[in-house]
């Protein structure tokens, strides 16, 4: 199929099918329309799409803060595909193209937009955060600006993980890590490890990662943490002021830029508490929204607090860190299925089960 | 008297008097032998000495935070006087020249100070910050570099100002306020007031400023606030949530920076809350250390917080201020003292009733 | 009218006119179709259009640079109007708002354009640059996000000075200009003119402005140059250095930035020569391509030079700037001009005599 | 020998020699009497100095630019070696301590010291910068914050090219290097290379070296250049155009930073035109001062044009590129000399004669 008209016939003439969040708990597969193609638009066959913690925390709980599943959703965004069919007016992508696709779709008139801070765009549709449908389907049609050629020699899988990956990128982007920057990691769940991979790919001379399980420490160690530190639970301060002993200690200096891929009370704390005069803290999970916290001294030591929401400009970055193979994805992929009603579902209890499952992808 | 020599022989033959801190809420007036004067260093004859809110607090509790007074401390460190003798290298300065001190003297040998943050140097050396002695005497010994000359039209009093100013003026280069920039200002105490002179000299098109007392907020709204807006002490989140509201509808468009100069749970929630996606929050003031607040949900927002830390590179930057009318300190000065025994004692008092005192000031 | 349908009809009733250029020399005022109004468009009566250098050069040669007027063009982008139709998404303008329009429509697709540089996108249309047609006209369509509106006490004729404006303010923000900034300005000619007014607004203590004419030497003290230094046309070593010792004496210190509003190579090794080291040279006018500078020196001093093309993101700080009085345009209009086919054609003569006339402006 | 004062007697007992420029082309083993040894000062005994192509310089024409050798002075300033005595304030090294020295001693009282930027510091001491002198000597005091402690497994040599190494990181930083930067290197000579290797080193995804030797070409394709393009000479302006298509085939698409590490009219003309809208061009090398160039057709594309001075702040940072082997500067050692008269004039030789020479170093 090329440019043009008939190939969204014969698209629309096969059924479309896609995973269809319909209640708590139930997702379903049935078929789902696709939108026309407008001219700056592509149609992508879905091959790989991976399950976000956000994925398994809608399904759970049909909504995530203020955003709520009202009717049913398609749900899935960390995915790529190969293009079908572009549109009239696109020039840089042609069928049979392999790509990532960004999922969010901003509104490009506001001053976010305009700014060059388009992830804080207010009106931006974002697949699978309601009301707007998300990727786990056989085809989508999404704006071809956000699909991204991937280079011989990166999987789709690799391509679909470019999401996860952009949100460590951003993160080390807003915090300003380079080869200068001692970066310490707290946690190391999926966002951690992608903190770690990210934080390594932009040169950090060296990455402490720390969490409280070790099993995913050593998961840390083998994609290349420096050191990893294990902790408790306890917050009370003094169990705090002797983790960041041993901490800077694991560092053999001083902590730039601290990632908080927790966003615990603790975390931020143990955070603010690490990091040099001077330096960052960039909270990138969000476990609680309140927080009890040493604010002040950090800020007399100007250790700035910068916080992160998606990301922006990154997949040509995680691209080339996936070609150049300066960040190598492939070891968070854990589980893979393929695209049926039972194995949608089996998923998905994979995933929420979490801890040895780090990613979990379909192939479509 | 000029370079070399025999001028500090003339100056230890007059006994050089001094406000020293000899125990809690004892100011006492003593001699203070001058330190020899370096080559790049100038003797001053101190001419306006403002009283701090950290001077207050070392006279009730001879310590702030970890630094502790264990031996009698000169007090005072927002001064301005005459320069009397200067040392064989100083070449930008003359006997006679009229001079605003910054108080800091930074090590110049570590990181912070190569890299032009010298505010965050682990091993300054300012004036009452102990063991440090202060400037609240007839004469004090200062590298030259840190004494900047004050042009006609701007007095000694205004001189002594530029300290305070400076927290005011480092607090907007850190939160990049600018003609673009719409500022709220939490608490409007003495460093809230000069951050609203700062904020509008940066060309502030708006600056509102928030606070739980009418008569300061009167003052505020003299020294040029747009808005005023009156706000409870009490913390719950409805009551924070509609006093953000009244904020916003007083700015008539986006918070862009909140200077929370205050430093209060509630008053960091206000600021979280109150700023827009993408801006920034500055914390001045230092009310609590430990604070509860919804960091998460500021975070998501890409709202940052920076700290700040004294000032540095000030200076100049205040003088051209004062210089060119763009701020006015002199209603900031409500009350003035000589520096007798009993005045000395006096004027701490005054200065520690607060309210309508802003800027107590010796004139000696 | 309305939002909806109808007014376009009404709209395509009335027979619009506007200003074309048809051949070299040759303006004509001839019909011109509105394009279909999309749902984020508004329809504007235009009601204040000025002439820029740039619709002059296209009257003279057709051309400017490699854009190239190959069909006849209706010529303008200096404009303000009243809204008459908004499209069916547009939330934040309705009939009869007086708004100033931003002429550059970019294409939000490409890395400029998504990375917060807009005014680089190559696929740019810009009103009055060919093959896209200018404002010069009755009416037209345009992006409704493009469409600023007026606040009460900012003329119509103040809002189309938005424009040139805007240079000003641009290179104000690429050079880093603010209230540390001593600001040398080259060239008293409208561009020139408007970075003055922009570099005051900014905050800049002192702006010295640089000319080879004594009148608009006059017309920029006048407007607020603190100095004003007449120079030759002479471009030797010799005489450069003397006019540098000239200006540095007017500056009465050092000159932080300089914005060259001429281009000439005489103007950069001014430029190059008069600013400190670590200070910037923007490069504004266009006076020359090739150019003798001697750029080694100041690179060694890491004078950095920076460019500007148009500008992005500016009408609203424009609209702030004129309504709070900060920046004054109206001095710089000089001449009033209706829109009949003889006042179009005399308002080009007086626009191209220069001099004296500053800004030539229609009023339709 | 520890901290203290005998040691400096020590010292002083063995008659320290250096080599010392005394006329042009003329350089002379002599003893050089060591200053006394300040509180915050080390004596170090060097180990290995390289020679720059400044040192030929002076010994060839006795002056660069406005510095002039008036009276004999001791040349060299790449340098590294023992710590012998440290002063009795210096806490962060101890006699037996393997060293890399910074050069230049700035004053830490103007405007460019205390902003970060200590580089442009008017009153700077350095090594072999007239009257100053170097350090090629056997030994020599100097500041201990200039200092840095070699890791194990950073040889003296490799210390002593943090020198030549510093200009290119203070280039990439400048520039903003990173890894999304596609570079430009213009010149594969000495600082070429050291280009180069920075550039990698920051994570530049893809370098594009230009020379017109094909011996150099090969260097820098063996040091990691992802291409090598032979150019002319000739500067004309077809010419230029047609090789900046080369380069862009070479790397593919777009140059984002160009480091001129020639600094010929042609090389920055190439630059200019090379360099992507909104990217940047650094100067680096200095061939000419005079330059003729199409600035405007640059500026208006807003590729901004940045110079360095020398460096600031590097140290560190190369010890981290040597330490773990993202820069490995021992290939472009290619001779090595002791340390006596005849050695030290044939040494100048071999590195002045150039090309195959990269750098010459001494061992003590």
């Amino acid at each position: 199929m090329g440019k043009g008209g008939q190939g969204s016939d014969a698209a629309a003439a096969e059924e479309n099918m896609a995973a269809w969040l319909v209640a708590k708990n139930t997702l379903k597969i049935m078929p789902f329309k696709l939108p026309p193609l407008g001219p700056y638009d592509v149609r992508v066959r879905m091959k790989a799409v991976g399950i976000c913690g956000s994925d398994v925390h809608y399904l759970r709980e049909m909504r995530i803060a203020h955003f709520v599943v009202k009717e049913p959703m398609v749900i899935g965004h960390e995915c790529a595909g190969v293009v079908e069919e572009v549109g009239g007016g696109v020039t840089h992508l042609s069928p049979g193209d392999r790509v990532a696709l960004e999922p969010g779709v901003s509104c490009w008139r506001c001053r976010h937009c305009k700014g060059g801070r388009y992830n804080l765009c207010e009106d931006m549709k974002f697949f699978a955060t309601p009301p707007v449908h998300g990727s786990l389907a056989h085809q989508v049609v999404h704006p071809a600006d956000l699909c991204f050629k991937l280079p011989d020699g990166v999987s789709l899988e690799e391509g679909a993980m470019c999401e996860p990956l952009s949100v460590g990128v951003h993160a080390c982007r807003r915090a300003g890590v380079g080869p200068e920057t001692a970066v310490l990691v707290l946690g190391a769940g999926p966002i951690g490890l992608v903190a770690l991979l990210a934080a390594r790919a932009f040169g950090a001379p060296r990455v402490v990662v720390v969490d409280v399980d070790e099993h995913r420490l050593g998961v840390a160690a083998s994609l290349g943490a420096h050191a990893a530190v294990k902790v408790s639970t306890d917050a009370a301060a003094g169990v705090v002021a002797a983790e960041v002993e041993r901490v800077r200690a694991a560092m053999g200096g001083d902590v730039d830029v601290t990632l908080d891929c927790a966003g615990f009370s603790k975390t931020v704390a143990t955070a603010l508490a690490a990091t040099r005069p001077g330096g960052k803290v960039c909270l990138v999970g969000m476990g609680h929204n309140e927080m009890t916290v040493p604010l002040t001294s950090a800020a007399i030591r100007e250790v700035d607090v910068v916080g992160v929401f998606r990301y922006k400009d990154t997949w040509p970055l995680c691209i080339e860190f996936l070609r150049s193979g300066k960040v190598d994805v492939k070891p968070l992929i854990t589980h893979r299925f393929g695209f049926s009603q039972r194995e949608v579902e089996e998923a998905f209890e994979v995933s929420a089960r979490g801890r040895d499952a780090i990613k979990v992808m379909f192939n479509l």
